[in-house]
Formats: C-alpha cells, structure tokens, sequence
C-alpha cells in the first residue's frame, strides 16, 4: 500500500514539483490549499488544475482568516507589491506566520488522515529573507508536530518533506520537466491582472523567468508585454 | 508602556482565568477566539461576553475550517461525546491540531501586534491525554515560533505563556476568584442544551463539578437537572 501524504499545493511552479515528487515517490497524494485573503483567486485555480492534472487523491481548499491580520503586501491592499527587485531583509511579501499556520493545518489534516508525512515546497535559495523556509524552522516545526499529535506520541510520527529546500529555480524546473509537468498550468506572479497575465517585474516573476532562462527550458508564462 | 500580549480566549472558566491574570500582570491584551465548527455557538458568546467584562483592549474571533477535518467528537457530530469519565489514553474529544492551530494563528497576529507574549490555557493537570497541553509540547511550539518570525529572527522573540499548566482545577478557581472573575460568564460544558444548560456528566463538566466544590466555592454553572 502507498503511504498516504498530504501536500501544500499552492498552484505556484515550485509546490506544482513537489506533488510530482511525491506523486513519483508512490505517495497517495492528499492536497490542501488555502484561501487565506490573497489578492487574486488565479492561484487556487491554478492548484485546481494542477492537482487534476497529476491525479490527485484529494485536494481540500481550506479557508483561513490569516489575511485579516494584515501586515503583508500579498494580502493588504494597502502596502506596495515591491517590483524593483531588491532585497533587504524579511521582504514585505511575507505573511506572518503564513507557513507555520498552512504546516499546523497540514499536521490536522495529515493525522485525520493517517498520513506519514507533509510535503512543503519551501526554498531557502530564492527566499532567504522569509524565516519560515528555512530549515531550521523546518526541523523546529517537525519535532513540535511529533509532540503535538497522537501520532508523534502513540504512533510512526510525521515528517515534514522539503525537497526543493537547497534546490536553486533552474534545477527545481529541470526535475518537474523530467517529471512531466506542465509549467503552463501554474501561477508566480504576485499580481496577475484580469486576464491572468503576469506583471514579469516582481520578485516572483523575476525568479521564475530566471529559472526558465538558466535552465534553458521555453518558460510558458503568459507575461504583460513590456 | 504596557507590553501587548494575545490572549486566546475560548469562553471556559481556564482562558478566562488566564486573562484575568495576563491583565493583572499589566499586560495590553488582544484576545484571539475561533469558530472552528463547534458544536455549539455558545463558547463564543462567552468570549466575547469575558472579552468584555474585563476590559480587553480588542478581541478577534478567526473562522477557520479545522472542523472540516472530522476526527473528534467535538466537531463532528458522528462521534459520541463520552459521559462515562472513563479516561484511557488520547480522549474522542481531542481535536487534530487544535492546540497547533491555534497557537501558529495567535503568532500571525502577535507579529502583526509586534506582541511579546501569547497567553494560553492549558493545562497538564486536567487534560493529561492531550499531546498538545503538555509542557514539552508548549517549549517546542515556542522554539519553533522564534524560528518562524520576524520577531523571532529580527526582535525579541515570543514567549507562549501558560500559567495554568500544573494548577489544579481548584487552585485556578481560588486564583480566580481572587482575581474578581465572574465564572458564571464562562461556558465549560462539550454539550450544552439549547437554554444554556450544562449537561453536568461531560468530562469538561465533571472536571469544573469538581474544581468548584474542591475550592470550596460556589458553582456558578447552570446544570441540568438530574
């Protein structure tokens, strides 16, 4: 039997890699993704398509108040998407508390479920400036999680799987292309407009396009020209 | 200047106390209560009546779908709430991640806050076959928290306060009392009847029995007969 695993799949390219890791890997793949006050509903469109696409188990939208908080550009209208690509500490983009709270929902789910791990398609590459992906909060979340279920104390425990961690874009787009994946089904850009067209300028994009171009794979991204 | 604290508040006689005692200490508190798909909506009326009764400088109550999980007999209708008091191992009554869920929430708004503290009731006495009410659980959530923050990463740091953890039910009456706390503004029953009735047989129910005849003090609680 293939042992069951729930994956954070937020309809972005590097969570799309993960589900076909773990896909590849023989995990029965359970997905969970969050509607938690982003500014555009094209990225859980996108983890619908995606998690269609590789043949999901499940796929759960949860929806969560965590943008209520405010504090993030990628949920409070109010604070500017940066797009001049500099990078000096913990970025406005951060959510506070994002991963922790989207890990604490997967370690719900996964012990209803019986799932013997979570994977996260967090990187500490091209997000150095967010706390929660690196892996130190990573192995820190794991060992609260094996204390705070029935699994961590009566039972196997739960890992918390983080494949693309010390992955940089280019390599994390080449393994997803050897796993089949259609790039063209997944969303980066923090500010997508009406007609699901990327902005190509902020750090999402900028990332995204440089992957593309470094691993020298067509980038099917439709992009505002200019 | 008062330093802010969150205080997650769930309407029972414990998180009551715990706020009582975190507004004492001097502390601004913003209190934090969640709709997670109780059985009943009276819990909340009781946050927001003890929010109230004591001055809180903002309460928030946060939706979220944890309920949606199933799993505990607190949320899901299909499990029976145990009137037995028979207490072997991890209780029906335990909800997936509760504790988790909560605390990573109450982090998002304490970074938000730029809050110092996160105040909470647990408690190892009483509620022994939690995982998530256990010291070592609350030392390793907070380990991870100041892995996971801004405050962490760049400040001082969160610390998760849990003043009741080894008070038994009694001693946290007695404090309370002492306190000025109104118990009879708080709501412990897991299956209240429609007029606000305690079911008086519940383990929540029998533990606060107990608490209040062992302080000596007057029950508050309306019971049902019988």
């Amino acid at each position: 039997m293939s042992e069951r695993a729930v994956v954070l799949l937020s309809g972005g390219l590097d969570s799309a890699t993960v589900l076909a890791m773990a896909t590849a890997a023989g995990h029965e793949c359970h997905c969970l993704s969050f509607q938690y006050g982003q500014r555009h509903g094209a990225e859980l469109d996108a983890a619908r398509r995606v998690a269609k696409a590789m043949d999901a188990a499940s796929h759960r939208i949860a929806t969560i108040d965590i943008g209520a908080f405010g504090g993030s550009a990628l949920t409070d209208s109010s604070i500017e998407v940066p797009t001049d690509g500099a990078d000096h500490g913990i970025p406005v983009t951060y959510v506070p508390a994002r991963n922790t709270v989207f890990l604490s929902y997967a370690l719900g789910f996964a012990e209803v479920l019986e799932a013997g791990s979570i994977h996260i398609g967090v990187n500490a590459v091209d997000y150095s400036g967010y706390p929660d992906c690196r892996p130190q909060f990573i192995r820190a979340f794991e060992a609260m999680a094996n204390l705070a279920t029935r699994a961590g104390v009566e039972g196997k425990g739960v890992k918390i799987e983080t494949p693309l961690i010390d992955l940089p874009k280019a390599e994390i787009i080449r393994q997803g292309m050897d796993l089949g994946i259609d790039y063209g089904l997944t969303v980066s850009c923090y500010q997508l407009d009406r007609d699901g067209r990327a902005c190509g300028v902020c750090d999402s994009c900028r990332i995204r396009k440089a992957g593309f171009a470094e691993a020298n794979v067509d980038d099917p991204t439709h992009y505002l020209p200019g």
